[in-house]
């Protein structure tokens, strides 16, 4: 109820409101097949590159949330957005002016995509705006900016998720569900391996300052977060291994390839790669005491395919940031928890082993973990 | 010639003995599938434990190789081995004995399958009772000690070979075949998981006085082998991570679990994993620039599965043991060349590699290699 009232107050500041707001009955006639009459979370993207534009069009089919604004440096971006997705000019901002989005009742959260590096004074700037944040993954560049967003969201009272989409994926959760039933055992390793060559050396993701590293903060935490889910255990420890063969596409920061394993306090263990010079590599493996399961690809875009010991995963393919946003509006409005967090606090924990990977491949050293 | 001639000298010492070799007649007798008529390597088994005993109803199937005499320190164990291989009493020996084999012409080789930790001793004595050895893997618990067996057998002019059956299975020659032609493109990387869950704590390969350690050297042993032979290059370091839930079982010196990671020069890495604590880990991966290749179950006994980003292996299942045997009589009599190493100094290699995992695991350095 809580939840429910905040978003009413996030609305206009009335009751009445909730019931004439044209997203909820846009929403209402868009969604034949549901009977989904609640309230819709109205969101504006920070950010209209190509994860952006995926985020976008992927919302076109949510029934919990509706694209309604966007906040875009690049003024001929924002016109072709206008057009697409029928947005308001008062609900179209820059990076100069998007802190006004706090006196607009048409919008409750903003979904930040823009480069990691960018994320801790954005999100921070949107939380002070009084707007739920939805932060893409990697929250941050490091565990400290990740803590003050999440107390900047606290102490503004809205929430602040992190786009964790394999979170809500059907596959991955009947296997989360497998692991929590017992019906694997105990578990015993975890496998990711996590990859891809990445193209054009001058996008902001090998830039440093934007990117604050490389594979890591964009496909290792992939790795990194499966292990926390699939195992069900934070790690206690952590060693890594970097290897760069290409110096002049990876600069210094910029990591090509980490090697990276965990131990958890169950005595499972976990062996991981982060790459971005291999293709083929987007694979989870977790065995344990009764049973393994594995899904390949485990996170790409397109249909996850995986198996368990007990055969085939047969669960429907659903466009994931479909349902992310979807899942994200019950979140914020009826507090709903989702099997596996999406909140700051989990982004934070990534973080904090992304800092101990960096640091335990720099020193040879394995780096102990308090999560 | 030179291998050919060497076989004869071991027969009799004359040229005449070959064609009236009874071993050589039964042989060609039993292969009606063939039109082999070449020399039968005449073998002797050395440990008749489980292994060994797989070892002997696969070479029931031989055409180049053949079952001829026992060596044990179970007189009951000979009187069985006897009835069921037709195993004449004149070639039967205990281990106070087995150096008279010296005297046997009616034996060309001795194959080792005896705890890790006495094939130091037992392949010199072998080596000089003039016999060809086979030995199996390990080849020893330590490079120090491999290196001296290859030195013995070096100067008493016996070949030794060690049991590395993998070198012969079909599917995995095609992928080596494969990577070798460029069809792959250039390695990135390579991932080695084995490991199974170990029964009977009591058993010589729990006790590090006849083990030499734990998992690495049974089964670890597969995934350091199999990296190199997969990505064609030899490490040029090596870190590990040891995990140890069961003190009991696993006692000082018998690794449970461990995790290791390979650099190559060409900079692909690799990523394995040895265990006697998990089931459902017999897996080889291998990532290259053009595609991909895996083999699930990678090195087990039964039939070898795999496909490559082309397809799936259709290579036909041999039993292991048979086309080993056959073909190091070949590599012994004939000086064929097999497409890999199963010499003493590729036994020597991955004994270098496991000293170097042992120090890396205990220290948490990474140790450079030189092989």
């Amino acid at each position: 109820m809580q939840s429910r009232r905040d978003f009413i107050q996030k609305l206009t500041g009335s009751v009445i409101a909730l019931q004439i707001s044209p997203a909820v009955i846009a929403a209402s006639c868009n969604s034949a097949v549901t009977h989904y009459d609640g309230p819709v979370l109205r969101v504006a993207i920070m950010g209209l590159g190509s994860y952006g534009t995926r985020v976008a069009e992927a919302m076109k089919d949510c029934k919990k949330a509706k694209l309604v604004g966007v906040i875009s440096g690049t003024p001929s971006k924002i016109k072709d957005w206008q057009a697409k997705y029928n947005i308001p000019e008062k609900n179209c901002y820059n990076y100069e002016t998007f802190d006004q989005v706090k006196n607009n009742p048409d919008i409750d959260a903003v979904y930040v995509i823009t480069p990691n590096a960018l994320h801790h004074h954005q999100v921070i700037r949107v939380a002070k705006a009084g707007k739920h944040v939805i932060c893409e993954k990697p929250m941050s560049i490091n565990a400290k900016d990740g803590q003050e967003m999440v107390d900047a969201c606290k102490k503004a009272n809205v929430k602040l998720l992190v786009g964790y989409r394999m979170h809500f994926e059907p596959k991955t959760l009947e296997i989360i569900r497998m692991r929590k039933a017992g019906e694997l055992g105990k578990v015993l390793f975890f496998q990711g391996l996590c990859g891809f060559n990445i193209g054009d050396p001058t996008q902001w993701r090998l830039n440093k300052q934007l990117s604050g590293g490389g594979s890591m903060m964009d496909i290792g935490i992939y790795a990194i977060n499966g292990a926390r889910y699939m195992v069900g255990e934070e790690p206690i420890w952590v060693t890594a291994q970097e290897t760069k063969t290409n110096h002049e596409k990876f600069k210094e920061g910029v990591d090509e390839t980490i090697q990276f394993q965990f131990g958890f306090p169950g005595g499972a263990v976990a062996s991981c790669l982060s790459t971005y010079a291999m293709n083929n590599l987007d694979r989870f493996f977790l065995d344990a005491e009764k049973g393994y399961a594995e899904l390949y690809p485990s996170t790409g875009y397109g249909p996850i395919q995986g198996r368990t010991s007990k055969g085939e995963l047969t669960q429907p393919h659903v466009t994931h940031q479909t349902v992310q946003m979807d899942e994200m509006a019950g979140i914020i409005f009826e507090g709903k928890q989702p099997p596996v967090p999406v909140d700051g606090e989990e982004g934070v924990k990534d973080l904090k082993i992304i800092d101990a990977i960096f640091e335990a491949a720099k020193t040879g050293k394995k780096i102990n973990l308090k999560l």
